[in-house]
């Protein structure tokens, strides 16, 4: 089999061409891609726990566990004892944080606008459609 | 934007399931899914430069180096003088390499169609070629 036909190829190649555009047009906003997940949780669902955050990113809660002390350093989260159930915490999104939204909600409208633009609205429906049909992802996200 | 709808999320998620799928179901024959890009290059061309690898797999002259560096004390590859070239380097697969081609090739095959089982032609075909347009691949990968 060529390289061009084997799946996991193609998806790493394509992943780290996007990834790689995210990571330095987001940079400018002191966040990588990553951190972009999270805030979007937190903007769109508001103080939200780190079980729900690890679950939306498909990542290890321990993984989470260290994206959020790296942004809670940079000031960009917080954690706060969630006030109806004592023994739960909850993730919210600081002032700085709320401050780049805006801005960070349209460069990356922008970058997937830029991104598939040589794409007519079918094939963009059918590209999502077929990598949420691969990854698994359900209606909620 | 909900993450569904942003083609970086969709790309890492999607990426993420289908390269933990290929990790396992490669370990058995003691190859990462990078190797298998590596001993895919050198199955098809035969002896390869480290930067034609490079090129192929799109990575840094300086990953593939230390790729090449692991494989070779794996028994995976070797490096030789280019007879043509004495300034010159050439990757080869060794017989142990050469000893797993069949298995990993049947492996990968078998990967891509059970990825993409509920995906008819049609949609694996344009499934492939959004990501190549992605990931500007071209025809001779």
């Amino acid at each position: 089999m060529k390289l061009r036909y084997c799946i996991n190829y193609l998806l790493t190649i394509s992943q780290h061409e996007v990834f790689q555009t995210f990571f330095s047009r987001l940079s400018p906003y002191g966040i990588t891609p990553g951190q972009y997940g999270v805030l979007s949780c937190l903007w769109k669902n508001g103080p939200t726990t780190p079980k729900e955050i690890a679950r939306a990113l498909r990542l290890e809660n321990s993984t989470v566990s260290g994206i959020l002390d790296r942004m809670q350093k940079q000031d960009l989260i917080d954690r706060v004892v969630d006030p109806n159930n004592r023994r739960s915490i909850l993730v919210i999104a600081t002032p700085s944080a709320m401050a780049i939204k805006d801005d960070v909600l349209k460069v990356v409208d922008e970058l997937n606008a830029e991104i598939l633009q040589d794409f007519t609205p079918q094939e963009k429906d059918a590209l999502m459609e077929s990598l949420r049909r691969i990854g698994r992802i359900d209606e909620e996200e």
